[in-house]
């Protein structure tokens, strides 16, 4: 089963294209028989895991605490790490293809931890980073994921 | 979803009697509809990974590496850490309850890891340690973990 | 340079006798210009880098937080991890040779960890483990430090 | 003691500039009586390493390995965690403040822990990162140090 790895800010708000964005993607993961694999929180991971539920997917949430209770309620897996910030390698490190949709400094963290994985990874909106491909909506996202999974 | 960590020996071997019951462990905790959360390698692992399957249920497999080429064919989600041994407490760390079946000093962190954050635990032919129950058998373990989740 | 894990309770009282065991083992440590590395908190933690201080040694404290606020006055080096009780392996594998003094179920965790990295390790009034030399005093274990270090 | 944390590529050779900027910096944090924390392997951390020896200074390298074999001749202090790449986020969690020379992904995903962290940073010839200052040269570095430690 492929796992889709989605970065992108906490902070990121429902009437935000970056949301939007997140939301529609996740909902795409979910219909290809994909696994949504990202930090489980609020902002895009939320987005995301919310995407895919509605469309019957799985979405595993890598958490920062030991208790899990920061995890957004549409993840169904939880990954209860009690490592805080530290956890964000392995939310990468678990995605076959990485997609980064805005985001602050934890998200260039992890397009930072791709990076050095050598995995897949098209951004959003996201941190200009040398060797990261920035698509112009979620058509070229797909196109990539597409691209990639054959 | 309840999550089970089931924890033991990579080296136990499917004419062990460990290893009949990790597989049968993963086949009734499959029935219930609750997820097989393990270190995703072989011996104990393998077993109630490959029980769980059987059932059509579902395995997830925190792994040592960063390319998770030592998964046993029975896991669904690839948890890659690149930790090492490092990643035994978070194992642990997402279960809801823990069992331990037979192992070495790599379960014994983890049995201690489990009394750390007070898990719900029980063991089978496992290290003698103050604190954790011992099962006479697979029935007391399905007892065990039925209790839990009432 | 010599490095000497040592674990314990975080909750040792100065009047107890594992408490007072290490900070003479803390002193010795320092005498043969071997450095202290712990987990750099209260407990058998304090009183080994006490010890050490007194004899001008140096000690390492690996910290739980990243901020290391729980640090006690003792710690020079400090290493913040982030990473709560997961900091405990990088204790044990950052020493030469372990000993550990009574100690809870994080002191179980780290004995496991020394058995699997295969450390030299020696206990004293600590869990009943196969393996784990249980040493009669600080004799013993001075004994055990200097055969090591040979 | 005030832990200064260098940051930078593994490939940087002897006769690189930014070499020898990080050479002439450790020489600068030894003679203050600071501690270099770095991740204690080839280039940048070897060159920060040697200096600070050279004026009789104490290192610390944070190791990708359980082993510690790949750490430079110039650390004094071995932290060996087994976590990889994972390490990163501890080399800057462990300094007061932070200077990045030069560097590539590894580097990025520490600037932006770094900033995750709200530590002090300055770059020199590293990655153009939102609020990371970027010194002219060595003087500009430590000067920033030294303002940093009034």
């Amino acid at each position: 089963m492929i796992q889709v790895a989605v970065i992108g800010s906490s902070k990121a708000l429902p009437e935000e294209e970056e949301y939007k964005v997140a939301y529609q993607l996740g909902k795409e993961i979910a219909k290809r028989g994909w696994i949504v694999v990202c930090g489980g929180r609020t902002g895009i991971m939320e987005a995301v895991c919310k995407g895919a539920k509605e469309e019957g997917g799985l979405t595993v949430g890598i958490l920062p605490s030991y208790e899990g209770t920061e995890a957004n309620p549409y993840v169904d897996i939880k990954i209860k790490t009690g490592m805080s910030h530290n956890r964000n390698p392995l939310v990468v490190a678990s995605g076959d293809v990485v997609v980064a949709i805005g985001g602050n400094w934890g998200t260039l963290s992890e397009i930072a931890y791709a990076l050095i994985l050598e995995k897949p990874i098209i951004g959003y909106k996201t941190h200009s980073v040398e060797g990261l491909i920035q698509a112009r909506g979620i058509d070229q996202i797909l196109e990539f994921l597409d691209t990639f999974s054959r």
